[in-house]
């Protein structure tokens, strides 16, 4: 199960789908929010409601200034072991991204994009992060996620045949010239570090983004993106995405 | 002239490769950071230094809690009329975009991507926010960027034949069925709203990312940097980027 604290963030859920099994909430503190539209729609879907006073829900609340919403939804990671892989796969990999707001925009680019799954390598920042759920528009509800030591998800791809493609600067090859039309995994690294030698190491292919300019890196999210949508280019081209 | 504040900022703005002409310091601030770092390279560039006081500094900064260091450097704007407009020119105009982490993004794409200019257009966030300059890494200092009003980017655009291509989910057209290897200017919106009417409106094309999810937009960062790229890829297949 996975904790969903805030109304924007509730209501995120709910439209993505999500069906809550127990909600709580706090007239004292819920304030200006539209208690209904959030309520109906969690009764319609079975969920159990509760009232708490304010005493009761500072103890179940875990953010600093609740205000008044708490629901317990089915867990929205799944395993690795649950995840199906076919010929036409695409997996974005993130090693140890911390900012929620990158882990929220690369949820975006994976709904949009069509991707698979995204996995969450030694995972430093929670896929249940209000933040996140905020930066994703509630993506975060609708692309398969899981998260896993950067050992097991090495083991897990390789087991599946997925092909690894690194994003790294430190490499001749273009990403244009890596052909990800088969089950591919794009692999990025955290905003400080990319990707650590580990995954470089126990990559099929690196490639990088064709760059003019004084920095040799781009924003997390923007190269998770570029790759994604190499590869929806390559599998359009070819008559499947 | 542009005011930069902080240690963190003035080192990338020294890495770009800007030359302050004033450098104020406060000894009883600057705290762990190494001034010799900062002073020697803005000494050697011409910059007059001075050392201030507490109370004095606290006088001179803009930001909360400054951390001892603040520099007046030239202008990192230039005006439109500036800006050299030629067969390979691609712009990237944002309209009103708020966020400093998605300007500063915007920026270590523009520069990746050998982008003529970002043109910041009805500017509602400042090109020296110390929160762009580092989630820039330095490259607002790098890329030629301008700001004006929306009417006024317009007619400089029509002035100089720059075809205007408005990113928007509401078409039918797919960026890559656009031609952006002449004169370009790829017009991104607002967090909140997209791009107005105004600019929807005035522009040639309207064109769209490929979607295939639960929602209809990106992270605004991310829509600008799939379009350049594409602009980009464009270019590399015709053999002139």
């Amino acid at each position: 199960m996975t904790l969903v604290e805030g109304y924007e963030e509730l209501d995120l859920a709910l439209r993505a789908g999500v069906r809550p099994r127990e909600l709580y909430f706090c007239p004292a503190l819920t304030g200006d929010s539209d208690p209904r539209n959030v309520l109906d729609r969690a009764a319609e879907r079975g969920a159990a409601l509760f009232s708490l006073s304010r005493q009761a829900f500072d103890k179940a609340a875990y953010r600093e200034g609740p205000d008044g919403w708490l629901a317990v939804v089915p867990d929205i990671q799944t395993d690795l072991s649950r995840i199906k892989v076919d010929d036409r796969s695409l997996f974005l990999v993130c090693e140890s991204v911390e900012k929620p707001g990158n882990l929220g925009s690369m949820l975006r680019t994976a709904d949009a994009a069509g991707v698979t799954a995204v996995i969450s390598a030694n995972p430093v920042t929670d896929w249940g992060n209000p933040n996140v759920i905020r930066a994703s528009k509630g993506t975060v509800f609708a692309v398969p996620i899981a998260s896993a030591d950067s050992e097991e998800v090495v083991h897990w791809l390789a087991e599946h045949s997925v092909k690894v493609v690194a994003t790294t600067p430190d490499t001749e090859v273009l990403m244009a010239d890596v052909d990800m039309s088969g089950p591919t995994a794009i692999l990025v690294g955290s905003e400080k570090y990319g990707l650590s030698d580990r995954w470089l190491a126990g990559s099929h292919t690196k490639a990088k983004i064709p760059m003019f300019g004084q920095v040799d890196s781009l924003n997390v999210a923007v190269s998770a993106a570029l790759f994604t949508y190499e590869a929806v280019r390559q599998r359009m081209a070819a008559g499947h995405h």
